[in-house]
């Protein structure tokens, strides 16, 4: 498989009904990226291939690698050939820090995570909560009826998922409810990861009053990833898990599920939905 | 949270074309649980809490961390206290090896896992690859009729979907189509693991000439560790990614994704279902 697509074309047979049909079809790609800070692994993530730096950037603030987004004076592919072709197979990032900084000696792990890990690194669930910075102070109210649109503009903006039925997807709203990124992954908390990571490239962080939509379920580690870019709403198409819930009670976010066809249920933090 | 709860009720504001009512909600439960062997923590996956010896059973097996059931000699419960209570939070499961056997070193990683991670603390895809005997020469073969019926069997056992919308399945399935073990899980890899723990526990492993159907899609990880269970097919609801389709056709594996309504496309492995 070669690297760089976001979608791999495979022949398939198709049964309907007793009638046997061949076809080509799409599917999501899927492919292992190392992500190494000043030369050490830190973690090995199954993604969709594109918006690798975005990703291996996002990944390291979310996860408390790197505290500081201008603490990265590069990024870059390192070697990572393929075995049969001997081409570079993008696969391994590496975020160089500045002035020499390394990474703290706990996180020298060399850890496989797969497409919907999101906490690899992480020491425990308390130290997430106390590296994060409630977000009960933060002033975004927001109208249902605009909640209610940002399904149909997320879906609207996925160029994958109706070829493949494989992908997640994130969106980063701003208070308005104008989708400023939108980014796919097989793995949900990957395109949690590009979407902030996309945000610290443009000097965005923390996201003040912004909100952030997921097309799948919420489970604790999509909630406290958004709590580390300072995000105070984050909403679903689907349900949330119980420490999910929990975590937002606890820092102020605001929490919704089943956000679809113009209902949805508020978890936590309903004090930011205005019902007018 | 108490821990030992599949479901998590919940109040919550429901909002419907501008009507808003409150009422009590059933969320997916989901802690961390900690899995040791011998006393050495091998991983912490975030999981719905039930059938814990499972999951760390069918989690060190399906990693290679352990390598037969039969080198376990006791599983229990470890010291986890809550906090506030003093009461065990039944999240450490050890697993103590017979013989005074301890882990590889390489796998002597405390690492934190998520909902949905698989593969962490595998050194790499090819050591999967490596590790994972193929089953070309499973002689399984399976009407398309009934594959078609395995979803609404898969469907019909779940308890707590229904109620939360947010937990995934696995069923294990005989030749003949008959369940014989489902368990669901947030973690779509820990749903399959717990199936493979249980299996591992009634003496079934390998599981020639059975079946694993999985309630959403199909990743890397899935296909890997009901190969190294030694399942020749493997079914979903939803989309297998380029990578699982790629080890089902190195390994000899039969995979069906969008098993639904009448209909299936066969990725993988085809000589196993016959369409008569």
């Amino acid at each position: 498989m070669s690297a760089r697509k976001r979608i791999e074309k495979t022949p398939v047979l198709k049964l309907r009904d007793g009638e046997a049909t061949r076809a080509w079809d799409a599917l999501a790609a899927e492919e292992p990226m190392e992500i190494r800070v000043s030369g050490e692994a830190v973690s090995v993530t199954m993604r969709t291939p594109g918006h690798d730096f975005e990703l291996a950037l996002g990944f390291c603030l979310t996860e408390g690698i790197v505290a500081d987004a201008h603490a990265v004076e590069t990024m870059r592919y390192c070697a990572g050939e393929d075995p049969e072709t001997g081409l570079n197979t993008y696969n391994v990032v590496d975020l160089h820090l500045r002035g020499g900084v390394t990474v703290a000696p706990e996180l020298k792990r060399n850890v496989y995570t797969t497409s919907s890990c999101g906490i690899c690194g992480t020491a425990s669930l308390e130290a997430v909560r106390r590296r994060a910075t409630p977000v009960h102070d933060d002033p975004l109210r927001v109208p249902a009826a605009l909640l209610d649109g940002l399904p149909g503009k997320l879906r609207a903006a996925q160029e994958v998922f109706d070829r493949t039925g494989g992908l997640h997807a994130a969106g980063l709203f701003d208070a308005g409810g104008t989708l400023l990124c939108l980014r796919e992954d097989v793995g949900r908390h990957n395109a949690v990861d590009k979407v902030i990571g996309w945000a610290a490239t443009e000097g965005r962080l923390p996201l003040r009053s912004h909100m952030l939509m997921v097309s799948g379920r919420v489970a604790f580690e999509i909630a406290q990833k958004a709590l580390l870019a300072g995000i105070p709403l984050v909403a679903a198409v689907s349900a949330p898990s119980s420490l999910a819930v929990d975590l937002a009670r606890e820092t102020g976010m605001t929490l919704i599920g089943f956000l679809r066809e113009g209902r949805m249920n508020v978890y936590a933090g309903e004090e930011r939905v205005e019902n007018v």
